[in-house]
């Protein structure tokens, strides 16, 4: 790398901060580039803007679902091509697998509830909790990222719950973690911790570990169901591969690594945990680059 | 198992109950035993009672440093023996892996400034973040359990962050958690991402994928330095193996399991990368069952 990239706030510039424009902006160190949302590559992402440049964001304040870059006609902002995992998009991704915070700023043009009336706002550290692809309202493909607010709360550690939760947690929320466990600690019980891609049982002092992952992830956007046909038992190496798209599963149950399409062997099938197959076909369509 | 643990909230008993003596909590189920502090066996805890039996506990209020059960006079409440890896001691290290949530019930006799005057009360449910033994005030073998409320913040991700932060985190915090996550990026780099217990690079499609294990953890009370020498460049499943003291590292680098004592290989080490032997001994001293 020719320079080092800046995670984290920029001195001087605390949240809040106000710019009048996108040279006034990329003048601050807050987001360098003068046209570009990401400011990253293939070694991470350190700031994104969030101005409604892209039809399929979303902005619930504290989390962001923002839509990667390309394939966008900035005069009508709809899409006109796929984008691609590459450059920014792919920072992004990094920046979410290194666990770097990503500086978000919000310019006028985007959801009114969040956005400044005019100019753009940095609105402080956000972390990438999830990536993937769909298709946009546009028809092409589009990647896209939840990003939550560090202020708020850090995810649930990923081997045992899906869900993020707000800091400030309900009764209600805590009930729904605790049901979350229950199913997971069910499955891998089922499995004897046993990996249902590698078959390897982890032993501890503490006994064998395992980690449930969700194959359609619980929350928003994705919605998926919280019972036990879509968790899977994973050692900690295949969640992570499995949650980043590194591999798949095929309708036979073949298991394969993404890009070369190399087996690595069958889905590990038990009696009693049923696998709802519809769901692996949602993993594949959403992960797969 | 011969029943279902119960986990999480008892209906009826919301965070605040409060019980005269231990047969009426007993009767409740908040807390079944009526002596032990901790209810729970090899399957997992599910409750324990913070009341000022062991000299070695701490209370930070949302936080909680517990003494391990065994080995105690309790006419004294000096330990006399040392604690062993058992019963509700490694039920709180099962609920640890398991993401099990514990509930805490604290009654008179414990830290004044977090414990009811007289009787019981159950102040909520906490989750188990950490495991080690210690030499206690008395000289014999504890077992240690730090636990924090799930209302306050769940503990970043393992594979980034070693340290939990309170859920309103301060700027100071925040710019911590960058600094830390610096630190990690540093030696994930310098080691291209490959596990220096089993040489693994996990590649996924946002690039090569490996986790910084701190050798003695961040924050109260172990309060290793977030500094290179003091992480380690692991894969998540030798990191988790690590972390539980399943794997320890001898001070010729050779990487040993628990209990067996079988050779695993050695610890791979690059120019660029001094690993701090000193901390490698504190893990091996507080890890080894």
């Amino acid at each position: 790398m020719a320079f080092e990239r800046t995670y984290g706030e920029i001195p001087g510039y605390p949240p809040g901060s106000t710019f009048k424009n996108r040279d006034e902006l990329a003048d601050s160190q807050v987001h360098r580039p003068n046209q570009a949302g990401i400011c990253g590559g293939k070694d991470g992402a350190e700031s994104i803007v969030v101005s409604g440049g892209y039809v399929d964001d979303e902005d619930y304040g504290t989390e962001i679902v923002y839509t990667g870059q390309g394939g966008n006609d900035p005069a009508t902002k709809r899409q006109i091509a796929d984008q691609q995992l590459t450059r920014g998009n792919l920072g992004l991704a990094r920046s979410q697998i290194d666990g770097n915070p990503v500086r978000v700023i919000r310019g006028a043009g985007g959801d009114p509830k969040y956005s400044p009336k005019a100019g753009l706002r940095y609105d402080g550290l956000f972390r990438v909790v999830d990536h993937w692809h769909d298709t946009g309202k546009d028809g092409f493909q589009i990647w896209r990222y939840r990003l939550v607010a560090l202020e708020s709360a850090d995810p649930p550690p990923a081997g045992t719950l899906g869900a993020t939760g707000p800091a400030a947690r309900t009764e209600a929320t805590i009930q729904r973690l605790v049901r979350s466990t229950a199913v997971a600690n069910k499955v891998k019980r089922l499995h004897e911790h046993k990996c249902q891609v590698c078959g390897i049982q982890l032993a501890t002092p503490a006994g064998p570990y395992a980690e449930a992952a969700h194959i359609r992830a619980l929350g928003k956007p994705h919605n998926g169901p919280d019972v036990a046909s879509n968790v899977l038992c994973l050692c900690p190496n295949d969640h992570l591969l499995f949650d980043t798209g590194a591999i798949y599963i095929e309708a036979d149950g073949t298991v394969r690594q993404a890009g070369t399409a190399a087996e690595l062997g069958k889905l590990r099938l038990i009696h009693g945990h049923s696998v709802d197959w519809a769901q692996l076909a949602y993993h594949r369509e959403h992960h797969q680059p």
